[in-house]
């Protein structure tokens, strides 16, 4: 087990009706905010009334910026810099899901800093400060209403590229369950597939004697499995999407990085497909990361068995552990097709066309993973091994 | 599921050689400090030297309070408290286990209030401010490192009594396993005892649709369950001393409470235990746990059946549901049993003349307990069933 230090400060605010208190929570950090959102839902819900009602009931006055995409583009974040700029802003509501929140949170550490924001995603500087930021969350999936991880899209070159500093967790997160109500199946769940990607990045580790964390994510991992099901046939089932929405917390607030080093190759060869082809996050890890499990697994048949028995219920097979190893990795390609999810280029109507540009820019700054390194040709056999 | 809130914002620093990082974090909240530790085991282990010397490099003035005993008693909190009025101490550094933290928090209150500072664990007053505290964890067990709990013991009448409010949260805390490593065995069983019943004072809830805390809770004990036996027998296995050192954090900083109500009347029992016998809070935790199960599992046959398959892997019997809720409880009680710990009155040398006084001191405020309400007729039954 590594060093580790864990801090997260997000103060989650959980449960039925309590999106009326963004009012109160917001007053503690700004008077003049910007009030970001996505695309027409949270209109159609009543969500968006509800919100401007308990802002103005506590005397905030705020600027709208609407619009953000999936897959968050740089363009809007350069304008929502200059917004806030031009308005004195002193605080960020992010309204919706993880594209909105990780706007806010490019848009956050943007004011702040005179020089060109990309440069915190390409790694050219780091973000010394950021305007707080504080969240409803409509869609559970990327955790990034306590992470430390924003994802942006380029659009000069379609990079999708992550910062990850403690300064952007956000100061709060209002979570209502009943706000998810109205997810299609779709999108929930690439919403599972997302959670289950996070824990899975963490899961697969070279570090030893981690028994805590690898219980906690398997405990994590079994909770989404067995929920999304409930929910996919009864999308009004309160205590199943609860358990769905705060699992997605858990998962990416670094609990399960305490003491390990994940992997995220997966991650970064998936940004590839969804900042060319603006597919959902969610359906490109389901297309990856069994890919990609297939592809490593002999690295480490012992920790895919774990996986196997643990989170799969798997019977180990002592005779060939790499049967088990297997057979875990097979229920999780099923498991993604069995909620609706693409396993394959082909099924998210991807060609081969643009495989090796792919593999080019994800292995751009050098081998990715950490339990397995990848090298371009590595990511070119995972992409070529799931054409369909 | 029910609503809520959560906010552990305590810095976890964890890992070899961390505790050499108190001053530059010490430094961040306060300049002259009370140092308050109990008896001789930091001197013994070098603890002390190495924290001294860390102080003084950050140019940290502090007076030493020791002496804090096992249920940690009024008097040295309100001599703490003089201290530091005295001496215009500005934080309070505890260096040692969950007593000395919880006497650490005490005096941080009652530093800030003008009146008994008993009030504060009677309920008779509610503390509005606290001194920051810093922790140097030397046991793992009480959890104190990043709860809101303090159990305080009155010497006037052997009390032992609990405040709980976030305003004592410490601001971090140093964990470093190797410290742990000169744990004798029946202190680490306490220990292990105490993490297990924090985590099933919150597993036995009656509230519906709470898979994922459940799931949590159950990796929280199976981690601790397999790695106290490395540790028995290997006192010095790092990674074993971490898995449980971990652990003992997250099994008390409320994220197993998350949207459920735990029963508590365990703690409550015991202590009245230790507050008359002053016995470690584990060893009468490990007594009265399962005596508490014998005697509440009707309530939910159900839950005692998960327990018993999820935690014990006890087979599930299905023409028999009971027997296999009775077959987990068993196994507990044998766990108990098989770390060195007493699981009878007898065998913690506790005879039988002052039950009737524990059963009436326990329930003086009306019933305890949330997933069953017990009387004092059912406290004195519960203490009864387990003479020896």
């Amino acid at each position: 087990m590594r060093n580790f230090e864990f801090l997260s400060p997000t103060k989650i605010i959980f449960g039925r009706g309590v999106e009326e208190r963004v009012g109160e929570e917001v007053k503690q950090y700004g008077k003049k905010i910007l009030f970001h959102y996505g695309k027409s839902s949270i209109f159609k819900t009543g969500l968006y009334d509800k919100i401007v009602k308990s802002l103005k009931d506590s005397g905030i006055e705020f600027i709208e910026l609407g619009g953000v995409q999936p897959n968050p583009r740089l363009s809007l974040v350069r304008e929502g810099i200059e917004l806030c700029r031009k308005n004195g802003i002193d605080f960020i509501l992010a309204v919706g899901g993880g594209s909105v929140i990780d706007s806010a949170k490019a848009i956050a550490v943007g004011v702040m800093y005179e020089g060109n924001v990309w440069d915190f995603y390409t790694g050219k500087a780091e973000p010394k400060s950021a305007l707080p930021i504080g969240v409803v969350l409509t869609i559970p999936a990327a955790g990034s209403e306590a992470s430390k991880s924003s994802v942006i899209t380029n659009e000069d070159g379609w990079y999708k590229r992550s910062l990850n500093v403690d300064i952007i967790r956000p100061k709060f997160a209002i979570m209502n369950p009943e706000v998810t109500f109205t997810l299609p199946p779709y999108q929930t769940a690439c919403g599972v597939a997302d959670i289950m990607a996070h824990v899975m990045e963490r899961y697969f580790t070279n570090e030893k004697g981690v028994d805590f964390t690898d219980r906690l994510c398997e405990a994590t991992l079994k909770t989404v499995i067995e929920n999304v099901f409930i929910v996919l046939k009864n999308p009004t089932d309160y205590n199943a999407r609860a358990q769905i929405m705060w699992a997605s917390t858990v998962a990416h607030n670094d609990l399960l990085s305490t003491g390990r080093i994940g992997d995220w190759a997966s991650h970064m060869i998936e940004h590839e497909l969804s900042g060319i082809y603006d597919i959902p996050h969610g359906a490109g890890l389901a297309i990856v990361f069994p890919a990609w499990m297939r592809y490593v697994y002999k690295h480490s048949i012992e920790r895919f068995a774990q996986f196997a028995v643990r989170v799969w219920n798997v019977e180990p097979n002592f005779e060939s552990l790499e049967r088990t190893a297997l057979e875990g990795i097979e229920r999780l390609r099923r498991f993604f097709k069995d909620i609706g999810l693409p396993t394959t280029l082909k099924e998210a109507n991807i060609g081969e066309d643009r495989l090796e540009e792919m593999a080019t820019k994800c292995t751009e700054k050098g081998e990715i993973g950490n339990f397995v390194k990848l090298n371009r040709e590595d990511v070119l056999n995972i992409l070529k091994s799931v054409v369909g």
